[in-house]
């Protein structure tokens, strides 16, 4: 790593402006005009998708919710109301004819695949997947639906692994279809690494000619697209269905968007009441989902904008270097040099500017790009950091 | 009907005290002093079962809760903060070892008769029940256990009945053992009848004989306390598992509970998130249902108190008439001799006491009893409606 003068670094670092890379003044004003506030809207988080609103939080944002305009609209049985107009907003977004909100994304995503696979047959999934892995095999248990999973540690499979697996099937003793592929990404389990595109479009492609169908689970899909040309419809077009979640990044206490073609979704609250999702009401999450769905991409833009800026800044102090997950999107490691990685964190925190827990291994931190990073300049933030570390 | 003469009537009625049947005013007190309050605290709807919160008083209620004592604690995946204290609390009201939050009631009555049954096999239901009706069979669907209805058109079934049927199944060419039996109490689809408690005792000890699984569908179960002698811990102890709903009367926007043996639902969580029911957070409806169910009971008592005079105080004018629905609990009718039931209505409606829409038939309304029937004296309602049904 390259050695600047500390000093000058922080005068500079600390300044509006350095290097040429800082958001303009004006830029900064007009994304704050769209910036949803809450309780804690000054406080800039490092980690995780989303900005972690406390119970407080969002109870104070229910009650502006509930004070402005037309207030919040009740919906009655996850149907209607402020619920409807998520729905709404969330399908013209993704480019689909129907959006239907769901209580969870594991629902949202056994649910999907349910309705594409059309009765007992084989579904194909990555290895890696959330479906595949963190919801007891609840397909293949509630459903019958055996989750066929490829390309174990890696995010994505291919199509030649797709029709390897289709010719495997096709020579079994007894026919067992595949009836339905799906796709995640980002991956989590591969921290936040994008399906690969071109093998994505390859294999929805033949998928359509194997009549096949496809969903995406793109619980993270309006993160992925802060850092790639595409958008969440250029995404979801060559998939049949597409699931967002709710909770993660639009900060609802819970909850789940699946959009898809209105044949399929119409009448798909009928399954969800039958699996037990079909609540009385759940306006309190579409109202906080639906506040922060508006002018998110331009602020999360705001946010991989600083955070790239802020990465190019303090990579020229010795203490820091960034740690980038190939093909990966929000999250990333920081190592950091300095003998006590708390106190490191705790100036931070009095400034407002918040860590996760350190890495076990002392080695820095694992941090996650969300809309709060938007709240800073680059430069400021990189001045914080460099306090911090040498005071 | 007894005629007697209206403007005495009218006089005695709107006075406190009357016919020596209203409400001391010291035990008005007591109960006040319980009383949560909310934004519409003091209108008294005189149908359905909860208070009927608009999101606006659900977000005002939520802002009192978060700003008091330690405010609202947080949960993770339905499980632990709040959630956990609305668990104990239930759990202890039912003198069961354990409940765990469920997002429906439909979740929750699924969940115990699958861990109940233990694996395919026969469940004994009421033909009239929502577990029957009201599920999209999901019982038999997703968990492969066959649903079998006794008792069309009535609340209850007999321990002959269930005999029977047993008989029945153990002539089968193949073993269909019958597992579990589930029983609604008060029954919904009935209008709000109890299970008969003779007959609900016979069959409990039975099962117990038999080895049979019981679970009782207590969504109405603290209503129903109300109207008799045994307590809800009274009524769940011959019961394996018992589920109470927290949406209807705790006027949480969604939500249950379901109570039982520590054996079978320390891990229950599990099985909820596989269903797709493990939300991410709760909170909101855990508070609701936590802040009234504290004093529920008694409350309650005065507002079936406060019914109860009412009734008498009413049939005493020709206009009106009351209509019990046999072994009823909270759901009656009111006969009403009025040219314009809408604008009786609106009279009264004006006084903040709320009517639901007339009959289609014209011959009044059907009534229920929620506790917003303690916010008044019997007398001053009962003179109210004189008075709207004279003006």
């Amino acid at each position: 790593m390259r050695m600047i003068d500390r000093r000058r670094f922080l005068h500079f670092g600390a300044a509006s402006g350095v290097f040429g890379l800082t958001t303009s003044q004006a830029e900064q004003t007009a994304v704050a005009a769209s910036q949803p506030q809450a309780s804690s809207e000054q406080s800039v988080k490092l980690f995780g998708d989303g900005l972690g609103l406390t119970p407080d939080d969002s109870v104070k944002l229910l009650t502006r919710l509930a004070e402005e305009g037309e207030g919040v609209q009740a919906d009655s049985y996850s149907n209607g109301g402020v619920v409807e107009e998520l729905e709404q907003a969330f399908a013209a977004a993704l480019g689909k004819e129907r959006a239907v909100f769901m209580p969870t994304g594991t629902l949202a995503n056994h649910l999907a695949v349910r309705i594409l696979a059309g009765g007992p047959s084989r579904a194909i999934v990555q290895a890696e997947s959330h479906l595949y892995n963190d919801t007891g095999d609840t397909v293949q248990t509630l459903s019958n639906i055996q989750l066929v999973p490829l390309a174990p540690g890696r995010a994505t499979f291919t199509v030649d692994e797709v029709r390897a697996l289709l010719d495997r099937t096709a020579s079994g003793r007894v026919a067992t279809p595949v009836s339905a592929i799906s796709i995640e990404s980002p991956v989590r389990r591969k921290s936040g690494e994008i399906f690969d595109e071109t093998e994505m479009d390859k294999i929805t492609t033949f998928a359509r000619q194997n009549g096949i169908h496809t969903h995406l689970d793109g619980a993270r899909l309006f993160l992925q697209t802060g850092f790639g040309e595409r958008s969440a419809e250029d995404y979801a077009r060559p998939f049949d269905t597409v699931y967002v979640s709710l909770y993660k990044y639009f900060n609802a206490p819970s909850g789940a968007i699946l959009a898809g073609p209105s044949a399929l979704l119409d009448k798909m609250f009928h399954a969800r009441r039958m699996f037990g999702g079909g609540l009385a009401h759940v306006w309190p999450f579409a109202a906080i989902a639906l506040h922060y769905f508006r002018g998110f991409p331009e602020r999360y833009a705001r946010a991989v904008h600083v955070s790239n800026e802020w990465k190019q800044l303090v990579s020229k102090h010795d203490a820091f270097s960034i740690k980038p997950i190939p093909a990966g999107t929000n999250l990333f490691w920081l190592q950091v040099k300095h003998p006590d990685l708390d106190r490191f964190r705790n100036r931070l925190a009095h400034q407002n500017v918040h860590l996760p827990a350190p890495l076990v291994d002392g080695s820095g931190f694992r941090l996650g790009i969300n809309e709060s990073w938007g709240r800073i300049t680059s430069s400021d933030l990189a001045g914080m950091f460099v306090q911090a570390v040498e005071a």
